[in-house]
Protein backbone atom coordinates (compact mmCIF):
# COMPACT_ATOMS: atom_id res chain seq x y z
CA UNK A 1 0.00 0.00 0.00
CA UNK A 2 0.96 3.43 -0.97
CA UNK A 3 0.06 6.65 0.87
CA UNK A 4 -0.33 9.95 -1.09
CA UNK A 5 -1.51 13.49 0.40
CA UNK A 6 -3.09 15.71 -2.27
CA UNK A 7 -3.84 19.74 -1.59
CA UNK A 8 -7.25 20.46 -2.74
CA UNK A 9 -9.01 23.71 -3.01
CA UNK A 10 -12.84 24.36 -2.45
CA UNK A 11 -13.49 21.94 0.10
CA UNK A 12 -16.12 23.75 2.62
CA UNK A 13 -18.29 21.85 4.32
CA UNK A 14 -19.13 18.25 5.20
CA UNK A 15 -21.03 17.79 2.30
CA UNK A 16 -17.80 18.40 0.14
CA UNK A 17 -15.99 15.98 2.54
CA UNK A 18 -18.84 13.21 1.70
CA UNK A 19 -18.64 14.15 -2.29
CA UNK A 20 -14.61 13.58 -2.17
CA UNK A 21 -14.28 10.61 0.31
CA UNK A 22 -17.46 9.07 -1.33
CA UNK A 23 -16.03 9.09 -4.72
CA UNK A 24 -12.49 8.52 -4.13
CA UNK A 25 -13.15 5.41 -1.74
CA UNK A 26 -15.80 3.49 -4.65
CA UNK A 27 -12.62 3.58 -6.70
CA UNK A 28 -10.97 0.42 -6.74
CA UNK A 29 -7.67 -0.28 -5.27
CA UNK A 30 -7.80 2.32 -2.64
CA UNK A 31 -8.58 1.43 0.95
CA UNK A 32 -8.77 4.70 3.05
CA UNK A 33 -9.82 8.70 2.18
CA UNK A 34 -9.54 10.82 4.48
CA UNK A 35 -10.19 14.68 4.05
CA UNK A 36 -9.15 17.21 6.18
CA UNK A 37 -10.93 20.12 5.66
CA UNK A 38 -8.93 22.92 8.08
CA UNK A 39 -5.47 21.84 5.75
CA UNK A 40 -7.01 21.42 2.15
CA UNK A 41 -5.99 18.10 2.33
CA UNK A 42 -6.57 14.70 1.47
CA UNK A 43 -4.96 11.68 2.76
CA UNK A 44 -5.30 8.49 0.58
CA UNK A 45 -3.88 4.85 0.76
CA UNK A 46 -4.34 2.98 -2.25
CA UNK A 47 -2.85 -0.36 -3.84
CA UNK A 48 -0.63 1.09 -6.72
CA UNK A 49 -1.03 -2.13 -9.10
CA UNK A 50 -4.99 -1.29 -8.88
CA UNK A 51 -5.00 2.59 -9.22
CA UNK A 52 -2.58 5.42 -10.05
CA UNK A 53 -2.61 8.91 -8.37
CA UNK A 54 -3.85 10.64 -11.44
CA UNK A 55 -7.02 8.52 -11.43
CA UNK A 56 -7.47 9.49 -7.66
CA UNK A 57 -6.77 13.31 -8.79
CA UNK A 58 -9.33 12.97 -11.62
CA UNK A 59 -12.16 11.48 -9.28
CA UNK A 60 -11.80 14.42 -6.90
CA UNK A 61 -11.98 17.46 -9.70
CA UNK A 62 -14.52 15.39 -11.17
CA UNK A 63 -16.40 16.49 -7.92
CA UNK A 64 -15.57 19.90 -8.56
CA UNK A 65 -12.73 20.55 -6.63
CA UNK A 66 -9.48 21.63 -7.69
CA UNK A 67 -6.27 19.52 -6.91
CA UNK A 68 -3.36 20.74 -6.75
CA UNK B 1 -48.61 33.65 -2.11
CA UNK B 2 -45.58 35.68 0.96
CA UNK B 3 -42.41 36.06 0.79
CA UNK B 4 -39.61 35.34 3.25
CA UNK B 5 -36.18 36.02 3.47
CA UNK B 6 -34.43 34.00 5.60
CA UNK B 7 -30.92 34.38 7.35
CA UNK B 8 -28.98 31.17 7.40
CA UNK B 9 -25.48 30.35 8.82
CA UNK B 10 -23.03 27.63 7.67
CA UNK B 11 -24.25 27.37 3.77
CA UNK B 12 -20.43 27.40 1.89
CA UNK B 13 -20.68 26.05 -1.40
CA UNK B 14 -23.03 24.10 -3.87
CA UNK B 15 -23.79 20.65 -2.05
CA UNK B 16 -25.02 23.33 0.89
CA UNK B 17 -27.47 25.18 -1.71
CA UNK B 18 -28.47 21.68 -3.13
CA UNK B 19 -29.38 20.84 0.83
CA UNK B 20 -31.25 23.71 1.00
CA UNK B 21 -33.05 24.12 -2.21
CA UNK B 22 -33.71 20.29 -2.38
CA UNK B 23 -35.35 20.03 0.99
CA UNK B 24 -37.18 23.64 1.07
CA UNK B 25 -38.91 23.27 -2.02
CA UNK B 26 -40.06 19.78 -1.18
CA UNK B 27 -42.63 21.22 1.16
CA UNK B 28 -46.22 21.65 0.37
CA UNK B 29 -46.82 24.98 -0.04
CA UNK B 30 -43.49 26.45 -1.14
CA UNK B 31 -43.39 27.56 -4.21
CA UNK B 32 -40.53 28.53 -4.76
CA UNK B 33 -36.56 28.48 -2.85
CA UNK B 34 -33.59 30.69 -3.96
CA UNK B 35 -30.19 30.97 -1.67
CA UNK B 36 -27.76 33.75 -1.76
CA UNK B 37 -24.46 32.13 -0.66
CA UNK B 38 -22.67 35.67 -0.54
CA UNK B 39 -25.71 37.19 1.72
CA UNK B 40 -25.84 33.98 3.62
CA UNK B 41 -29.33 34.32 2.70
CA UNK B 42 -32.56 32.03 1.39
CA UNK B 43 -35.73 33.39 -0.29
CA UNK B 44 -38.90 31.53 -0.14
CA UNK B 45 -42.12 32.02 -1.79
CA UNK B 46 -44.90 30.30 0.10
CA UNK B 47 -49.01 29.71 0.60
CA UNK B 48 -49.19 30.65 4.16
CA UNK B 49 -52.47 28.64 3.96
CA UNK B 50 -50.23 25.69 3.34
CA UNK B 51 -47.28 26.10 5.02
CA UNK B 52 -45.80 28.13 8.16
CA UNK B 53 -42.49 29.67 8.41
CA UNK B 54 -41.71 28.24 11.36
CA UNK B 55 -41.77 24.61 8.89
CA UNK B 56 -39.38 25.70 6.65
CA UNK B 57 -37.00 27.10 9.37
CA UNK B 58 -37.64 23.65 10.84
CA UNK B 59 -36.31 22.15 7.39
CA UNK B 60 -33.29 24.29 6.90
CA UNK B 61 -32.22 23.75 10.61
CA UNK B 62 -32.35 19.63 10.07
CA UNK B 63 -29.99 19.97 7.14
CA UNK B 64 -27.69 21.51 9.63
CA UNK B 65 -27.72 24.81 9.32
CA UNK B 66 -28.42 28.04 11.60
CA UNK B 67 -31.63 30.08 10.85
CA UNK B 68 -30.93 33.19 12.66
Amino acid sequence: MKNVTLNVEGMSCGHCVNAVEGSVSKLQGVSEVKVNLENGTVDVEYDAAAVGVDAIKETIDDQGFDVK
